[in-house]
């Protein structure tokens, strides 16, 4: 019952089976090797495009060589007030790009598109004052277990290019909004005006699986030398184009990415269906976050549940009472059905005051 | 035949075997998981002491954060003039640390004490307009392939400490160079005046395994934000804690240092006997420098030999004709007799003209 | 009727005196003459303590280094959601500092203690995910023309205190402030606890005059260099210790201070007893924020009166009808009684519809 | 009998009378006043073309934001080993533009194009390892008092265009240099190839007047927001303004370059003539470097003289006995015949021994 997030689990076996596979041999390193060459043949026919691809260690590495990428002196990236990128990467954005972070409103973790344009129009006309804008940044699906429509996704890069803004997605559980959506990724993606993503992979089934993928490849010698600088180009390369090489294998990750948002939609239920929980919204992919009593909780976590206590996040508003609290669950390709009637069985003894 | 570098090859069979056995099962991320704990325990054994340890993606990475926890503005970290971290890190530390980095001259790799103590004397008496020395790091073993002795590596941390500096050693040879010297690695870091270490693993066996270690637990909570903060804190950092789990244990680690070594001893005498090749200077540990007519190298290479090209690095004033050239080879823990013998072989019908 | 800014004036002509005294002659460069070290004395005297004194160029360079003095990996910066550091500066602080501003909420430029309280909260307990705090900012007087009472200095210093945070003011209009309470710079700094210092002169009657107060001089040596390293140290430094010199001697700045504060509070007397305009909020320095019809503005304007629209502040909540608009008037040591007359008299033709 | 340094004189009184002039009235801040403008235009005539100007407040921000408005992730300024810009700006290039300076060899403080071209070699064909080149820098007038030929400029910039890099020159003695060689500002700069200028006014006459041009007009916008940025926008411009105007009206300029010149000449005669002195090399501007018994130079120090030790240059191999040292002299607009004469006076008592 480990929902503490999808993080803690290992790696697919499919996965760990091509690392092994792979462990003889010899190949050139810095990403020149055959495999990586195969690999990013593979992101191409994935977003049926050229795209350019750099594997980093991490992805706030990744959000932040892709935010550097279109770096101005002055320069605000725009990003929902609950974005990872300013919640949870310690400052790496005014370290490794010197620019600043905007937070801009909007409900259960996305942007909301007349905020965005109120936050934009604050920077009109440019002043060297204010520093102006250099970029927004959506994250999909969001911190809040939510997903953004392909509309809603167009809506924000229509802005975006307006005011001549890139458009940067954190695809950090890109896979799960992908399933969540049934959409290709060519249509979340660049179809809609996304520009530069941040590809992950670590949290759906990896290791470590992180890329940035450039739509405008124009930009990929430019992100060969941040990329580097940064302490971010692994030698041995080959070790992530196999871990990638295996997950984008007859869909593999979008099979794991249906496989947890499935277990999430049955906890869901679950948690729907107690007289001592009920859900705070609904998810849309592999989070769900939910009230629930806190004694019950609290056998729940003494039976070996794992999962975390949570803050409100914008845009809700339902009531908490005081013997109750906000809890985040987090399901992964490891999520096992029996994990959830474990945790349903433990839940299902509790009975309403 | 593949001599161009140690990051050419794979993972060593035991590391792989870890890796699969951790696949399953959930772990806390970020480095608070068990396994993450035995790992930093398996390293005070190593080191007979308390240190702290911090996995980073890269070894350039773990230099500029070794030396950014001693950061100061306006300060210079002084190097060998032929360091990876002035060679070969693409500004890394001039972008993470704001330092700058002063070249040190000194034969084959390693610095010469007295050129160390002039270049330190020039920032004496401190002036804001110079700025100031910061730290000094030094190659174990160096990209010459030499290896520090333990004194030398003592009179260096005695000039450091006189100019209160401390001295940070890239160890992405470490094992090298421990194999070279019969020392412990308390031995040949701490107790020979070294403050913080970069540890390799990736050049050794491991597909991404670097560390840096530090023998002043002090700068532990310092050094836990500049990791994050760089994009350098794996989520699922079991993934490296389970390379060097295998690493580590039994002294796999000395083991297979001990076999590249040997590769390397291998490889340098069958190109001293050769009429058509030379050793530069003696190698010491897995790197072999050697002078090989130019014909005869090209036959090597057309029959599947790899290696590089190299520059005469300073203190090598030996002659090459001009039907000659420099080159360097590699051995790592997957060289093979077979692939020397089968070098040996090419070389040897060979016949000076 | 130049109210658009205080830095639209010249230079007092007492300090335009004092320079031209001291033209002629030499004097040791970079801060090392003897002009430089009497007004360092004299700081120390006014402030009533030793005190160490660093010029620079502008007000952000003495924000931005006063910071960096305190700097930490992942470090954030609490200021009012309007202070100059946050929205006049360019995004300075994330370029020098690598620092993130976290803007507090409060009433009209002042922040509300239990806001920063809550705003620090939000970092307990440290998490490397999401940074940490490393500094508290203050602006006196605000930019809204406000004044924090030396009650309100000593409560978010008590609060900075309990998180073990520095205190830095932002005394751009340091002066205006002291005039406005009636205190002395002890009493209004580090007797409340502010701990570093932008003391502002230029506003109030110098060309080029700000300095960096360390209340704790232990951090001189680094200020040293954090000042020369960022192109802030002046060969000619003499140029601006003659400004303080003059600016300081006999209360010159407190008499300037004083005046335009006095003119402020003349022309808020004036836009008070308007048919046609009424004052924002009560001024308490020389910033005077005032609703006025705008045909009655445009009248003004074209008179030759300069002063600029604004955005309503936090914590002003009044009704602007359509049509109105709210505006800023800024006095400074050259404003003449017969500029506010002449202003007057051009309002006080306008009648109410 | 100051030859410290240039920057130990005061301000020429036609300055100073330009300051006081400027004293009142009212003018839109940050570089937007008619002075401001009137100043641009100034420029615009000295150079034959148009320029676009900014000032900043030191030789160093002049030097750091001229380079890194070039900026390149990985970047690589070649300069002469003694250039201010490595030995005096403390870091600020690493720190402000995260660049890495590369010392070029040269004679007295001059590139050698060999040199230059054999640095720049180095990086070729471009790695991601190594960083890449990113602009040229020279010294006009060098910090050995040299001076550039038209023609050396020249071949330094047919250089730096052949790797596609911009030339920026180092003026802080720049119109030292114009009169050395009794050429224009367009002769010397943009026409020889130059892309971006240092254009220093303070050690010439004026209090803090230094200023950035860019001959490539393009970049203004950029230059805005990275001047801003880095703390070096003057809100009351005007006080840079009304020094440019007074130092570039009816040539006073050069004349005050003319006149530091010749009496540099004048000292150099001097030092040339006695039997305990020497010159260490023939003076091209206003700095003269001269070996002397330490006898005599101890003499002069305690009749007031004051001038600097100086470490032997590059390209500098003449002999300095035991009994002797090398010394720096620099002169200024503010040096007057009676204290060369003064300074000859005592010279001239010494006898050879």
């Amino acid at each position: 019952m480990f929902f503490a997030s999808d993080n803690w689990a290992g790696v697919h076996p499919a996965i760990a089976d091509a690392l092994s596979a792979n462990s003889n041999g010899f190949s050139a390193a810095y990403g020149n090797g055959e495999l990586d060459k195969a690999v990013a043949e593979r992101f191409n026919e994935i977003f049926e495009r050229e795209v350019a691809v750099f594997f980093v260690a991490t992805g706030t590495a990744a959000n932040v060589l892709s935010l550097a990428a279109y770096n101005r002196p002055g320069g605000i990236v725009f990003c929902h007030r609950e974005a990872h990128a300013i919640e949870d990467e310690c400052g790496a954005l005014e370290y490794l790009g010197s620019a600043r972070l905007q937070p801009v409103d909007g409900n259960l973790g996305r942007i909301d598109p007349g905020n965005l344009e109120r936050a934009l129009r604050r920077y009109e006309p440019e002043s060297v004052h204010a520093g102006r804008p250099m970029a927004v940044t959506v994250t999909q699906s969001t911190e809040a277990g939510t997903v953004y429509a392909l509309d809603d996704i167009q809506a924000i890069s229509a802005l975006a290019k307006a005011h001549r803004l890139p458009l940067h997605m954190d695809g950090a559980r890109l896979a799960n909004a992908l399933a969540a959506l049934g959409a290709t990724p060519a249509e979340m993606t660049w179809r809609r005006g996304v520009d530069i993503l941040s590809f992950g992979g670590t949290k759906n089934g990896c290791w470590c699986a992180e890329a940035i993928v450039l739509f405008d490849t124009g930009l990929a010698r430019e992100m060969a030398f941040l990329r580097k600088r940064a302490g971010q180009l692994f030698s041995k390369s080959r070790f992530v184009a196999a871990q990638f090489d295996a997950y984008l294998k007859d869909g593999l990750w979008l099979e794991t990415a249906n496989h947890s948002n499935a277990m999430a939609a049955r906890l869901a239920e679950v948690l729907e269906q107690s007289p001592v929980s009920r859900l705070a919204w609904r998810p849309q992919s592999n989070e769900v976050f939910a009230i629930i009593r806190t004694g019950a909780a609290g056998k729940l976590k003494a039976a070996g549940a794992a999962f975390y206590d949570w803050q409100k996040p914008q845009g809700f508003d339902g009531n908490i009472a005081e013997d109750e609290a906000l809890y985040r669950f987090v399901t992964s390709f490891a999520t096992k059905p029996q994990d959830v009637a474990q945790f349903a069985a433990i839940l299902g003894s509790e009975r309403a005051a």
